[in-house]
Parts: C-alpha cells; structure tokens; sequence
C-alpha cells in the first residue's frame, strides 16, 4: 500500500466504490467521472505507479480480468464497441498514479477521441527503432 | 486465419513488418503509421476481431507482453511516459478487426490525446450500473 493512494484506500475498503469484480489480486470498479455510462477502471491490489513496474503474475491476471469486464461490459450497456486504455505518468495523462485501466464503451458518432495524429518514419528508421526495442527487452 | 485480413498475414510472414517480439502466442511489431516514434502494436497470433473473444491463455500472454514491450520503450525512447490503447469496433477508432494493443510513447506537451470528457451519475445510477455489470460476469 503506497500512503496517500486513492486507489490503495479503495483496495483496502478505506474509500468506497461502486465495485464490479474483485478477485486475489485485482479490483474493478465503476469510475466516477465516466466518459460515457458504464466506464470501469481495473486495478491491480498490490501497488505500482506504472503497468511496466507490475510483475509477471499481475499483468497476466490483468489480461485476463481485462476480458472479462469487457465482455460483461458489452452485455449490460448499448455500446457497440470500447476502448481498453492505461495511461502511464503524468504526460500521458495519468491522473492517479496507481495502475489502472480503463474501459470506455463507445457508440457510434459520440465524437470522442477521435483525432488519430499517425505519422511516418524516414526511410530505414522503422528497421532501426525495431531493433533497439527488440534488444532492451528482457 | 481470417481472410484478408492484414494482421493475419503480418503474423504468417506473408506481409512484411518492423518485428520486435515473436512468442508462442504473440507478435509485435512497429505501427508503420506512429503517433510517435517507437509506437508499437502487440497482436495475438490466432485471429480474433475483439478482445472480448479472446481466450483466457491469449489474455494472460497479452497482459505479460505489454508488460515486457512497455519497459522496453521506456527504456529506449526518450518518453515520459505511454498510452496502452486497444480499440475495440469501428465506432471505438479500430481500423484493423484482429485485436492489437498500441503502446504510444508519450513527452510533455505534446498534445496528443488531452480532452479527458469526464461526466457523472445522477444519484443511485452508479449502484445500479456496478451491479448490472457484475451480474453480468461469467
């Protein structure tokens, strides 16, 4: 548990949420501010600030919890597709420095998120940027 | 297999890529059209359009390879922080129907993604939304 941590507080029953699932090691719960009705957040128990601090066994479950609050997502609402969306640090427009995805539930013509900036890469930079991400995973 | 579609062939080498992770279950590689420099795509193998036809095994491998590829572009791009977005149906922005995660690099300022249309429930909604939804797992 990190101090001062609103979803730590909701993780241990500190804070209350309008809660959806909650397993060993992952909290889903309504957002409050929702971007449209029906937006989850899911959260793992343990703490990290970001998803690539979060271990093996805890990004596996996320997968999985992911998937199934999307299903359960696409049942209950009318949207007739979603976003699946972790923000990491402040410049990506992370609010809550604690873990989180979000699913948004989306209809046709709701206008959000829609400008989509893609870019290009100069000739033989796609092959170089490859190669340098390739050899710092580990 | 699906017919035609890009993702597919991307996976059975019939159409190039800019690869960087090659696992049992999963690929990735380069967007050719970034965001930003070093924006990547992690797509399950065995075609599926949404992520919520997914199996639990994919959905496992997918959370670890975020997980993996992410630590990999901190390390390599000079972001800040990233975006993990996967879209899921035309009205949600997915172009490609074989379900991809985009990992986006992010800097300070740079614009991209700001508007954050945070809404509310009226009183009692969220109760009522949470429960529907949990009823709705399975």
């Amino acid at each position: 548990m990190s101090d001062g941590c609103v979803f730590c507080k909701i993780v241990s029953g500190d804070l209350p949420c309008a809660r959806i699932y909650d397993s060993e090691q992952i909290l889903s719960f309504l957002d409050i501010g929702p971007i449209t009705p029906g937006h989850c957040l899911i959260v793992p128990k343990v703490h990290a600030d970001r998803l690539e601090l979060c271990d093996a066994a805890v990004l596996s479950e996320l997968g999985k919890t992911i998937g199934l609050i999307s299903k359960a997502v696409v049942r209950v609402t009318t949207c007739s597709g979603y976003n699946v969306l972790c923000n990491n640090g402040p410049d990506a427009g992370q609010i809550v420095p604690h873990v989180h995805f979000h699913i948004i539930p989306r209809e046709s013509g709701d206008g959000l998120f829609n400008p989509w900036p893609a870019g290009s890469y100069d000739k033989g930079e796609i092959e170089k940027m490859a190669e340098r991400i390739q050899q710092a995973i580990c």
